[in-house]
């Protein structure tokens, strides 16, 4: 009922990374989209069949040094249901291989509604008698703009469930701010909703002092980062924006703790298509996605004191 | 580019409302689910046949007298890939019949990944050869904490294919004030997120006066509907909350313009749970559920002056 599952396999890899899984078609190397191909050309499906072998080969190189991979749902989507049901095998597999998932949907709703997104994504749906997970990641990002009525239906699953939410505080983007820096009563909205995660993940907190309600705080703002670390004690950080959104990782050293805990910082393009930077074979894609997940962890550890 | 299709809609059948089509497998009558029980029991593909097929009679005894339907992602995706599907069919078979889709996701993300989205729900993708649709509404509600990075690509697709948004400014459930009615220099934050509607909107204005980006404001907030109404004279709204939550239909009025236009408001369950309201044999539920389409369209429509 807190990150703390988490935390351990940050631990344990000594990694506090986690790699999103946002997939095109036109990412998945020409070898491995031809192996796919229909008789009758391409359709969703022979994308989507390419798409998770694509994943699949990925995850099987990062899974023993990586904690967490963080599939987007956007990219899943647009390939409609057939991408759908890629995105749930991607979650089973990496599960199956020892990997945390986190699905990054940014889901938001009020009441039952919000619960139907909770069940599908965290829960377990009852049909007749049987009882089925639909997607079953083990956290969900969510945007909290509806307020605790959107929230309180996630709680409840995430205390059964052992599973958690990061809910959007200061996102990446450059316009961020529009909204997200404006001032109330002195305050800026961003830390406003900070203070809300704190709230509503208050009875959830884990041995490691987070509770499950995380925050995603973009890499691209180091100030707003640190400023929220020593705001947000118990507020576990989902850090995107690392890499090609010109976070650098020493701005990320504000996002941790003393003991180098407390965020999990995100790379997906970067990783995904590091054999096309590399240059290398694209039938090395995979080693190559490896090779900057390595880079990348010794990059972001070398500021922090991950013991 | 606006929208002028869904007004035109509104003005043909002489009825500014919407329905929610949010299924859950308990609201299909019985005889209906029994028709598609699997030989293996219940799955999630049997439940998502058994819902279409649920969404298909209500939309065959609607389509006359509605102008739009309103599928609310999270319930498609409780059913996994399959439900997705469902959503998928849904969306196509009501277009067939004639009505206007628009789909509640309230997806919200930045850039490229508000790129996928957008083309997942609205625009079409590319697979070789092949220009796909994966779900082709006409519609979707989105929400704008991230700002304009996560709206822009959205209003590419608007203006290229003629489709519109509907984002998020005041909702309509108990904690909606919890961040929306706080105040940035004495305006409550639901007004600054409907200036920004306006002025994301600002190039797609139709003959009708309404833009292609729409904004939620819930049914339960009469008098922020009615103020709204005059700040955001370009912006149409989509209203949640009759009935079932609470808002009644005088308290309509305010969303409406002097035409009785620039509104239409969404009921969901009581519409597809009408036969249980009447007790009715559940065979009729379609035939309940446009009884009380009817009730709904002449109890709004007494209070406006719809030409």
């Amino acid at each position: 009922m807190s990150f703390d599952r988490l935390i351990e396999k940050i631990i344990e890899t000594k990694n506090p990374t986690v790699v999103g899984l946002d997939p095109r078609l036109e990412y998945v190397p020409e070898y491995l989209q031809k192996r796919y191909l229909d008789d009758d050309g391409w359709s969703l499906k022979a994308a989507s069949r390419a798409i998770f072998s694509f994943n699949k080969l990925i995850i099987d190189e990062i899974c023993d040094i990586v904690p967490a991979i963080k599939p987007q749902a956007a990219y899943y989507e647009m390939y409609g249901h057939h991408g759908v049901k890629t995105l749930e095998r991607t979650i089973r597999y990496a599960q199956l291989k020892g990997m945390y998932v986190i699905t990054d949907g940014k889901r938001n709703d009020i009441g039952a509604t919000m619960e139907a997104y909770a069940t599908a994504h965290l829960g377990s749906v009852k049909i007749g008698e049987n009882e089925i997970e639909p997607f079953g990641a083990d956290a969900l990002t969510v945007n909290g703009y509806l307020g605790t009525d959107g929230i309180d239906p996630l709680l409840k699953i995430c205390k059964e469930r052992d599973k958690g939410i990061y809910v959007l505080v200061k996102t990446s983007n450059k316009s961020s701010g529009e909204l997200q820096d404006k001032l109330i009563d002195g305050t800026p909205i961003y830390a406003v909703m900070g203070d809300m995660c704190e709230k509503w993940g208050e009875d959830t907190i884990g041995k490691y002092g987070y509770s499950a309600v995380g925050a995603v705080v973009g890499a691209t703002y180091p100030q707003q980062l640190a400023e929220l670390r020593q705001r947000l004690p118990h507020t576990m950080f989902l850090v995107p924006g690392y890499g090609a959104q010109g976070g650098g990782a020493e701005g990320l050293k504000g996002a941790f703790d003393d003991n180098g805990l407390g965020a999990i910082v995100n790379s997906s393009r970067a990783v995904m298509c590091a054999y096309q930077k590399e240059g290398c074979d694209e039938r090395d894609f995979a080693k190559a996605a490896r090779r900057e997940v390595i880079r990348m962890r010794d990059d972001i550890t070398s500021y922090i004191n991950l013991k």
